[in-house]
Formats: structure tokens, C-alpha cells, sequence
């Protein structure tokens, strides 16, 4: 795959996929810190992400490559991309325009809290 | 797996697992925000994350569950528990002690940068 992808041998070399030829990514807005997302990339969309900074996924379901933003308008710059310590997991950290949630949240992580800090009180 | 997790049910029917009965976690630093680690659970793993507050993971390697720092003593303290909108990806915020990573870097994400910022430049 990664001769097609033309990403670079070094990169593509580190690299831990799955069965699928996947690795995680996990997408962060940058300054804020939050986590906006979960995803997967292929070798070309890893390419496609680190060549032109926006965000650029494989969906599994759809079995194709998909540019976050591209129907939605909600776009990803991309400022850094980091590969964790076994390699199978991408971290990108990014400038989300809009929601990152599908469903219009901000993030992915927004509507369902299955634990709260200890502390704290849920009201409303 | 539920039925011997002790996970409730209606947090069990709310995730959507992969064909190995597990959901991806991913690990952020209160406060600071930082991305730690991303990492697997099965419910069981689950459960005991969201009973006990020690992060809990399922390792696909060696095909048992652990807690963090367990042997390393850099443990997990979990003030949040949170799932993404279609289930399949887990968000735990906590309070790591020492470095999350097993190479001892304080996260996992901390040693390889494939992109950087545009305008900066690196030294060193």
C-alpha cells in the first residue's frame, strides 16, 4: 500500500497496521486540548493528511478515504502529527472549524458521560 | 461478556464492540489536556475502570486485562468516562502519576513528530 500511497519509506517503515491496514487516529484541537474524534487512516490518507494539513480519514464502513469537512464544510487544519510509541496510534492535532461531531456536537465525546468526577454534582 | 462484567445493561447495549469484543480508549490528562495514551477494553475492563477508578485496559498481545501501574506504580486515577457518539470509542480523563508511557516518556505520543507546526522551526 505504501508504494501506491507515496508515503515516505521511513514513515511508512514505523508504521503498526492492523488487519485492515489501519492505524488509530486520535484528533485534538490544538490549545484547548480537547479530543474531537476518533478515526482510522491508511497509508494514503496519512499521505493525503501530512501533504496538504487537513484532516484525512479512512472509513471503515464505507470502505473509502474521506476528507474531514469536505460535504460538511467542517474542516480540519492541521498543525502537528505525532505516531505513539508502538506505532499504531496517530495523534493529530488540529484547528476544527465547526463541530467535529457528526452530530453537530463540538466533539465526539460530548453527550454521553458514563462517570463524572467524584466530587463534582450534575445539575439540570 | 456482559452478563459476567457486571457492566450495566444500559451501558453494555450503548457500545458498539469490534469483532473481538473490545472498544478503543483514548487517555487525556485533567487539566492539562494532554493525550497520554490510547489503549483497548473489554467490559470487564470497563466495569472495573468505572467501579474502582484505576484505569483498566484489555491487552490484545497478551490477551488479559490489566490496571495501570499495577507493576510500574505509574497509576491512573479516572475522573471521567465518556463515549463517543457511535459507541465503538471510549474518553478517559485522568490524573496519571509519572509517565503514561512504557518507555517512560510522560505520553506515548511524545517521541515521534512526523509534522510540525508551519511557521516554527525546530532546533536541536
Amino acid at each position: 500500500m505504501s508504494e501506491e500511497s507515496g508515503l515516505a519509506p521511513e514513515i511508512a517503515a514505523r508504521l503498526k497496521r492492523n488487519e485492515d491496514g489501519l492505524v488509530a487516529v486520535v484528533v485534538q484541537q490544538r490549545g484547548t486540548g480537547e479530543v474531537l474524534m476518533m478515526a482510522w487512516m491508511d497509508d494514503a490518507a496519512l499521505q493525503h493528511t501530512l501533504t496538504t494539513r487537513r484532516g484525512t480519514y479512512y472509513s471503515r464502513s464505507r470502505g473509502q478515504r474521506w476528507v474531514k469537512g469536505e460535504t460538511s464544510g467542517h474542516t480540519q487544519y492541521v498543525h502537528e502529527v505525532r505516531l505513539d510509541c508502538d506505532g499504531d496510534t496517530v495523534l493529530l492535532v488540529v484547528d476544527q472549524r465547526d463541530g467535529a461531531c457528526h452530530t453537530g456536537d463540538h466533539t465526539c465525546f460530548d453527550a454521553d458521560l458514563l462517570l463524572g468526577p467524584e466530587e463534582e454534582h450534575a445539575f439540570g
